[in-house]
């Protein structure tokens, strides 16, 4: 009894009403409702192709969604499967956007790889669904490119364009003023016809906070609880704050349509728990009535804002640097794993040049083809790859992809019978011959100096007709070869038997896509051996000078220090006082504000210059073809100083590592060349190896910056190079792959060249970008990276042409292949020497040509490029054309069809369905120069500057 | 150049061999491969009712996997998602077993409540399905019950029976043996009739280590990679892995048939994660054919062990307790949560006679019913909720759902226009009276005291003729007062109006399944007042004593410190010396070996006797109904012994809480009952409230037991009684609730009565066992238990009848409803007594109703039960007949059929199609007795010492 009464005293409990539990079937049939506050829900996963696992190890470990890894999934269907999902898209259903094998970064990308992996997905797409994706979804970079918008973008047919990640303080404003949509005018040159409606998130891509839902269920957000049997019953709730999200999105955005996206990484593992809620917010949000929620895409939200008939803001130049909050700049991606970006950057110029010889050859379905480095290169341009900000055994995933792919395309090459044999080992003095073909991917004929490293100096090089040419033997900088031993013992696991000693040094001259072959015989005496002089800093009086340069360049060293003093160039009467120093900025460790610095983020703490710690001499190496200048900077950095006989530019070699990090401090190292220019904090950075964009120190174009971090907030990514001017002259930098780099002092340039840190930045990396090497598990150092940046002075106005040319050739150096030739006569058995173009012809020297590849059909895909923007140079800032059956000229042309820059679909076509955007308070537009069509019979191709133009080619057989 | 032979030097790769990915089909429709190992691949979830979220929040959160709240889903889902799962269940892929609402607690739990619970289950399951589950399935309850293997195994008709917890000592052992699959004969009484095939897994109830696949990806398992195109390929690796699994589970294992349980807690989540990698095993490792792997079910996984007519090791008694390691005892949560366990037990008595209140005055389908109160008994009776180890808020919710269930059930009562009122606030004064119907739920005629609380203590009360029968009234408890108080005041919000002072005590006779009404009104003097006697125990000699009990039984206290020191009955002549003190044991910390006492885990550190704090009075209340002792022993323990003049027993009612911790220690508090008894280490605890098991201290019959907690490891569930004997005398302890006990010494039996613990215990539930109550967010105090248990002295043989019959009268006590009578004359508007049976009809008194239900359908569900074991009484275990027609006096039987014990299919056939196992080394088996057949026209139900008998009854109308 006594215990009756506590019962009742305890739990007197309102009944709930229990009503029968029923199959409830949810009207989500809803569409646009105008007048009302259209809730556009888009259902997304963003599935990173490789961060915290490899691609196979997300591909495999979850296998379900078909939103990532689409096509390595789709591989593995049965045709019912198959079927469904065609359905499933030819419905609307399921969009495919964006298109591309990975959502590539923007920062740390050359857009020559980004239209190729464009490429690649867009035409599986349009292989196998007849689709074209209509919507660019770069939702995840961190920052967006110029390039990405015009060119990526409009030039690939897309009518909008949607992104996550911009600044903090311009989002702020774009909430409070509505742009974060806005008409997106990224070129220049190519100016209206290349602008794209583009909006960033009112966050980043993730739903309004509390309507998220996953089967891991470790999200809170309340579940629509619609069953009155059960506890917690909570429609009205639900719907008030689903209500209350949708009133606030919409104060912050123009027209009556809002998105949400609703998932984020790696979502929809199984869809069913988020659709499931979608159905019940659509069904119970309408009966509310307040706001009109529907199942969206980003084309049905596109045609909704396009529908509108609003205008919109016009937005140029780019997102960058981006920074999540204060002292938050992610502006240490731009650098981070510099041997990756390295390694990308170089496979890439030679995926150009191997497509080219695929071509010529003729592929082989059966292979070896280049469609394994084709993919490898795709994969490794995600924001994840190539960026530096995967965990480290992703990032040594993604470069072994690209070596198995390296190596599975070296075999496509046409220069056949030629194996691969490390010239070092050739053993000249028995009468062998190292036989070398250069191969020259540019459409002009090209004159370089070709370095390959040799064991003995006594050589000798022909060329195909046996006359001997100039060459030079110079000593490899000790440090190299130490470099190479460690190497080769880690990833080969012993020592090389034989270690080059030397560079040997000639010039080659190769005509466009074509081929020369050199001879490098054994001799008595060291034909081209480099006059050595050695200069002892500290020994020497204050105002001697070194002069270095065998031409009309010539860069003056400080016989007191060893110092960089100034640049002379005779040719163009250009005289420059010029500075070269190294430093670093320590790493904040986070103490302060847990925000260290990190893969992602450049937090720097102080500078510090790096001096020599001892007095070392500065060796000096005068030759013909070139002088060379070995510094040994400190125990960590060495630095080759080359200045060539034909060549109005420096090119500065650094070999930089292990940097030390026994101090607890992380080290972020740049160079810095200093002058007298008076560049008023304005310098120039590329947009993904193409446009170049004008930078202000300490200022946003968009927004009253408000300055916290004066080094990484002016930090911008550069890919082709950075340059800086005042009324007088240019000071250009080029540099050899992605990098970050600044201007932080008049006159002054800065590129941060490597990065070792020891703390995580909280951006879900979870790991210390601390790159090391290992002998065995145990004995690791820190990585040692060797690379190059090129200098250049020029008066102002005529440094565009180095920029772009030399820069051109940067991306497409000469192609090498060696043979040991034992005695026979190669010349008399070979061909020595090809022409792919007709011999007379030569592109102008302002086209490139960007792809010259075998389709599986048998078409090539042809793509052309014109290297400068509009006013750039006075010579080369003209439209061009190209003679195609002069590029053509084995071959005859059947039908030529121009396409979008992604050839999934005729340029025509693409052109008459794009959309067009309204451009707030626009009057007059400046009139837009592009090449005319292509006459199939005159077969030329006109291209206006910066313009890219691709086409599918047939031939007669 | 130089990069170009970098890259060979460091990723000279071997290069993949790169086949077409393709769509496989896997061929998965192996079956049984005599000759082999067979591999069993059953895949399965356990799902939690509740443990660490409540059950709709585990329902909603995830609300995909049908194994989970399969009943809950089963309502929400349309025809088409019903008829595909009826056709996965007819097929054989998908199969019902276990089938309860929940997977039971096997300790804590009563077999009256298990035996609902699986009913309720059963039936849904033949309803929807026409399908009789026909395996066992207990795979995470702590330890494993005699009354589970053969009440709610093999009377339930099921074919085997697995698990995935018994001792690791005993496990390992078993592996040893090749004993971890036996034939288990649970029953001493029922024998090899109620045996069943019963398999402990080799480890608890996941895969293999290594074959592991969940959704969430956190697994490490390695998945079948068989895409030639993706690094990692493994399908040789895997293979070969999965074979030497199976090899060494067959070499643990009789027959060459091994079962992998292919799942763990909530998985399945999305199945295709699971089930591609299932796929993949079976398809390549019967490729490889040195194992036969299949999908399998347990049924048939039993069939194929029962086709090889092995002989297998006869297993009785049970698997308690059940220690996971060294000192990790799971034997706390016997007692953790003593509230919820008491409440869980009241209610269940409560439910048993509310069906029979049903039944009588006929089921109303529209409401309202018993049906929520069932559903909500069910559930508690789940591993994680009786238990006490689920967290604090899912326990909340347990008791909350008991609340409403039973608030609904009270309003099916058939004491018509009766109005529940709390009796304390009847103003009696003002001529009203209170009008008491006190409900008999047992089949005998009853004579029992009823006590209420009341305010004023000048009162009579009358039977329904109105003749005044003797009472008594006696002050309560002051501490019972404040904790109500307290109670009202968190519960209610606000502190009672009027508060008891005393309680009215009064014997009541009630008839067979019937009611009988008292009358207590106001009178001018207290009839009953208690005499009042206070023993200041520091204020005597040495040698008095007080002797307390107004009948046979006498109590004797020591004058000297109100100890109890003996127990005299004169009636049967005992004299005993007996002592009763508290204790507690201080919860070990951790600090050692990382396990603390917990929820689960009864890891006690050092022991305490509790002393009184001071010298307090020992207050007596004599009268004519019974005697009370009021004890304060500490400042938060209380108790009150009674000895009632027509009862042989003593009881006890102690008052624990708040526990103490503020010296940073966990308690666990015991009572210990001393006697002389010689019990040379050997006790009984029944299983379930039914059988009882010898236990013998520190030892185990099935191994040769390694003692390490000298304490816990003896610790065994008690839910009805524990007792032990010598060749004289039996001391016999009966529970209200399931508490944990053990005899730690020779004639002495302790209980664990309530734990208040700082530490989790680290096997999941992450929350230390704290209870507590609050009167505000920030003002909270432990909980307070009260609880009652009984204490009774038997000669040897003759207890037996007090701890079946009283141990009854126990879980059904009286129920009791109140009406507030205004002037008018109860008894002549209304019914003043009822007889369910014939007037002239009782019950053997070795026969127990255990349901009396009306069903859906108009038919009853009636279930008999033997209380009595084979020899345990010489009057009582025999076999005793009960007359249907007597018993359903008022109403024409029509049919009836005899069930299995969960009403889900006939009995006979049951018998037909049950496996019959062959027991190792087994000559004759002893000779079972059964009660025959029912004859239709005598409908006389013969039962046999424990039988329980199903039937279903139909009347006419």
């Amino acid at each position: 009894m006594a215990v009756k009464v506590w019962f009742l005293a305890l739990f007197m409990v309102a009944l709930l009403s229990c009503g029968e539990s029923k199959y409830i079937v949810y009207n989500t049939t809803s569409t646009i409702v105008p007048g009302k506050i259209n809730v556009h829900l888009v259902p997304h996963t963003h599935d990173d192709v490789g961060w915290l696992k490899t691609i196979d190890q997300y591909y495999v470990g979850s296998n379900n969604s078909i939103q990532a890894f689409f096509q390595r999934w789709w591989d593995e269907q049965s045709e019912a499967v198959k079927s469904t999902v065609k359905h499933l898209v030819s419905s609307g259903q399921l969009e495919l956007i964006n298109g591309g094998i990975c959502m590539h970064d923007e920062a740390a990308t050359h857009y020559i790889d980004m239209i190729d992996q464009t490429t690649l997905g867009h035409r599986f797409i349009k292989a196998e669904f007849n689709v074209t994706p209509r919507i660019g979804w770069q939702i995840d970079p961190f920052g967006h490119s110029a390039v990405q918008a015009y060119l990526l973008g409009a030039e690939v047919g897309f009518d909008s364009f949607f992104f996550g990640r911009i600044d903090y303080q311009d989002r702020a404003k774009r909430k409070n003023e509505k742009t974060l949509e806005v008409v997106w005018r990224g070129s220049k040159s190519l100016g209206s016809s290349s602008q794209i409606f583009a909006g960033a998130f009112p966050e980043n891509y993730e739903p309004p906070s509390n309507f998220y839902y996953e089967v891991n269920g470790d999200s809170d957000s309340p579940i629509v609880q619609d069953n009155t049997n059960l506890f917690d019953y909570n429609v009205p709730e639900r719907v008030n704050e689903f209500v209350a999200a949708a009133i606030s999105q919409a104060n912050i955005t123009r027209t009556n349509h809002v998105m949400w996206t609703m998932g984020t990484d790696f979502q929809y593992q199984y869809a069913h728990t988020w659709f499931r809620q979608l159905d019940k917010f659509i069904h119970y949000v309408n009966q509310d009535g307040r706001v009109n929620a529907l199942y969206s895409t980003p084309s049905i939200y596109t045609d909704a804002k396009h529908a509108t008939d609003e205008s919109w803001p016009l937005k140029s130049d780019d997102y960058f640097p981006y920074a999540d909050r204060i002292n938050a700049y992610w502006t240490g991606y731009f650098t981070s794993r510099p041997a990756l970006k390295g390694y990308v950057r170089a496979t890439g110029g030679y995926y150009l040049a191997a497509r080219q010889l695929e071509f010529f050859k003729g592929k082989n379905k059966a292979g070896p083809t280049t469609d394994y480095l084709a993919d490898a290169l795709a994969i490794a341009q995600h924001h994840d790859a190539v960026s530096g900000t995967s965990k480290q055994h992703v990032a040594d995933d993604y470069a072994k992809r690209i070596a198995i792919g390296y190596a599975e395309a070296e075999q496509v090459c046409p220069l056949l019978n030629i194996s691969y044999c490390p010239p070092s080992e050739a053993d000249l003095s028995k009468g062998k011959n190292l036989v070398i073909v250069v191969y020259n991917p540019l459409g002009l004929k090209r004159e370089d100096v070709v370095k390959i490293p040799i064991a003995d100096e006594n050589v000798v090089v022909r060329d195909f007709r046996g006359r001997e040419i100039e060459s030079q033997v110079i000593p490899l900088l000790l440090a190299s070869v130490a470099t190479r031993n460690y190497h080769a013992k880690v990833y080969l696991g012993k020592y090389p038997k034989v270690t080059p000693n030397y560079w040997l040094a000639f010039s080659a001259t190769v005509p466009p896509l074509g081929f020369s072959t050199y001879i490098v015989s054994g001799a008595k005496r060291a034909a081209g051996a480099s006059e050595k002089e050695i200069v002892y800093v500290s020994d020497r009086s204050q105002n001697h000078t070194i002069k270095v340069g065998p031409g009309s360049l010539q860069l003056v060293y400080s016989g007191k220090d060893g110092k960089l003093k100034k640049y002379i160039n005779r040719r163009s009467s250009v005289e420059e006082s010029v500075g070269q120093s190294f430093g670093y900025y320590s790493g904040d460790d986070g103490s302060v504000d847990f925000q260290a610095s990190g893969a992602y983020i450049f937090r720097p703490n102080l500078t510090y210059p790096i001096k020599s710690e001892q007095q070392v001499p500065l060796t000096v190496f005068r030759g013909p073809i070139l002088d060379e200048v070995h510094q040994r900077v400190n125990s960590w950095i060495y630095q080759v100083t080359r200045v060539y006989k034909e060549k109005d530019h420096a090119e500065f070699e650094f070999t930089i590592g292990p940097i030390p990090i026994d101090d607890g401090i992380g080290k972020e190292i740049i160079t810095k060349i200093s002058s007298s220019l008076k560049s008023n904090k304005k310098f120039y950075t590329d947009s993904n190896g193409r446009d170049f964009i004008e930078r202000i120190r300490d200022y946003r174009k968009d927004w009253k910056l408000e300055v916290n971090q004066p080094v990484a907030g002016n930090y911008y990514p550069i890919n082709l190079g950075i340059y800086t001017k005042d009324t007088r002259s240019e000071l250009s930098l080029l540099v050899d792959r992605a990098v970050g780099g600044s201007s932080i002092v008049d006159g002054q340039l800065e590129l941060m060249l490597h990065r070792r840190l020891i703390q995580d930045d909280g951006r879900g990396v979870a790991e210390a970008l601390n790159e090391t090497v290992c002998i065995t598990e145990k004995k690791c150092q820190g990585l040692t990276v060797v690379g190059k940046y090129y200098l250049r002075i020029d008066p102002l106005g005529e440094g565009a042409k180095w920029r772009r040319s030399y820069g051109q050739e940067l991306y497409s150096p000469f192609l090498l292949a060696f043979a040991e030739q034992d005695g026979h006569n190669w010349i008399s058995s070979h061909v020595p020497t090809f022409y792919g173009t007709s011999p007379s012809y030569a592109l102008p020297d302002n086209i490139a040509i960007l792809t010259l590849q075998e389709l599986e059909d048998g078409e090539v895909l042809f793509r052309l490029a014109h290297l400068y923007e509009d006013g750039e140079d006075k010579d080369l800032s003209l439209t061009a054309s190209v003679e195609l059956k002069k590029v053509f000229t084995n071959k005859k042309i059947k039908g030529i069809t121009e396409t979008s820059l992604s050839a999934n679909q005729e340029r025509a076509e693409m052109e008459k369905k794009r959309l067009v955007w309204k451009v707030e308070g626009s009057s007059e537009e400046p009139k837009v120069t592009r090449g005319g069509p292509v006459d199939p019979t005159k077969l030329i191709v006109e291209l206006a500057p910066m313009e890219i133009r691709t086409f599918i080619i047939s031939f007669y057989s």
